[in-house]
């Protein structure tokens, strides 16, 4: 079965996502410097969520770049990533408005996690399922990137409740580290 | 005709009814764990219908999938489902934001119910049109899956009105009976 | 240049069109039939502009399938189409929420008139742009039926201060005339 | 690597955010003349960044066109490029709704110039990437229509500090120079 469509509708998801986040920068009354201020950690989740939902969807189109069929199990292992990640919008926006205060940051750092585990789970899925992806299988190798970054959302988590700071700067740290896609996919395949 | 734009028109209607349901959990204004407890039944209506029009999603893929070429009718049959499927967000959040009562649940039914109705609909538009869709006429066999579920969607709106929670018991097994896309359309392809 | 692009763009913005209709239809507070009612009329606004987005996706699928390729003017023609159709989501509503009052139901009518407008436009860049588009030209003809439905927009509009559910039912008229597809097109591809 | 999928998800953004503004124009309550006149800046506001997000669209259609394949750095640079659009909507409410007051105008101009700056941006990592876009770069050449409009912008910031309309008539003039696509490129591919 051709990937086509599954990456349409992932695409598709992954650009509602990533534009209804802006929905929660609510136009302020005023006009006025003053009245923009509020906007500002908004602003900011906004940024960090905008460059997460990039990157998932940069290694999205990396992994499936690599892959030649998909099968029905992968589908749902897809829609189960795309689940969490529909939920960013909802902890960006609580953790902004609310100046980032412990719980929604140890929300949006949970998110996160459950979002890195789903793509595990699809990564292991895809290549599982054929021949042709045992390719791709070598080229990820251990994902220890993947891993690493499962167990820094954790840690992230963890440290929201010893300051919420510290748990953002975890996952600013954690985009950091994923901002540049996966060039061992990219190497293996030139 | 082709079926790429029909394809592509519907991935994104549906993608687009997917993600907008998530716009119903609102961002609480509290950042204790007492101001998330009300989004619980929100939280648990979104899954149900990210499961349902995620299968929707699989099972519309794997039909096209086997389809070779699109009528005029079948534009309005597939423009019929995308219509009922469409208000699936609107119950989705009456239900969750009322607590499961009686007539959100019933009217989560019977939307669920019009859905299978016109995705038979289609269906049969699909199998009438052409000589090479004679083939998945008969690898669709008597639909028996699908005209159970439409018997037990209105069981569900029945059972809705004895108690909320069998209504949605029952909309959680046909969740289940198609969690799985249809084998027999992929061994008849294979 | 190709013409994939213009569909893929066109089909998300008609998609998003189609979809976001379904916010105004609010979430009711209470859970009895009488919470329901009050939203009749906009669903029933809702039916309708369904049916007219349907309609000019349908109508805008098989025009373009006729054509080979599009210039630059093409794709400005395009976007003062999708610009009208984006406009029918917000009389849709008001129409709705206002039980059909005159203004709203005028105003219904004369975002139909621009769009309609707009799509003769479309037609004339297209079929001017191209040699191969000529045989489009030939089959679409005078295009009777595109210039009775804007003469019958306007009708509505001037009826809608007589009774606005004169208008209504003007508009309801010309639905039925375009629901299906311009056979024109398709007997002379075919 | 395939520019087609960078291409869809750009689409599919770009779809969602020209359609989204559209939520601004609130459904107003009354049904009379009266209640529509205060939404006239707000639609004044909705068709000037329609026109701007169609000419964005527009230019980013033909830059790919006119490309062959792409790197790791231009998904990023299309993801920053698409981030800046993305804000569009919030200062295009934000202006309508404040009767076109001094910071709004301001703001606007501002997230215009950074998409501009963010284009030129897009532009560079393509030309750099490979051998076959220095056709294009050559075809570009020294892309005086990009640099001026980016210089307008931040003219139109710090006129709009000593008339908003000064500023406002700026954006005008420089989407009217934009109106028109690249001819430049155009004519090089033909």
């Amino acid at each position: 079965m051709g990937k086509s469509r599954l990456e349409a509708f992932s695409d598709g998801v992954i650009a509602i996502i990533i534009t209804i986040m802006v929905l929660e920068l609510k136009v302020p009354h005023g006009v006025t410097v003053d009245a923009l201020l509020p906007l500002g950690p908004v602003l900011l989740s906004y940024v960090l969520s905008f460059v997460y939902v990039g990157i998932y969807w940069n290694n999205h189109h990396h992994l499936l770049h690599a892959v030649q069929g998909v099968g029905g199990g992968v589908l749902w292992a897809n829609l189960h990533l795309l689940f969490w990640l529909s939920l960013i919008p909802f902890v960006t926006g609580w953790m902004g408005e609310n100046h980032f205060a412990t719980l929604p940051v140890a929300a949006y750092g949970f998110i996160l996690f459950m979002c890195s585990i789903a793509y595990m789970l699809l990564v292991r899925f895809l290549t599982r399922h054929q021949r042709e992806n045992r390719a791709l299988a070598e080229a990820i190798g251990s994902d220890g990137k993947g891993r690493l970054s499962t167990v820094l959302y954790a840690a992230g988590v963890a440290l929201a409740f010893v300051h919420p700071w510290l748990g953002f700067a975890v996952y600013i740290g954690v985009a950091l580290l994923w901002f540049i896609p996966d060039r061992r996919i990219e190497k293996r395949l030139a």
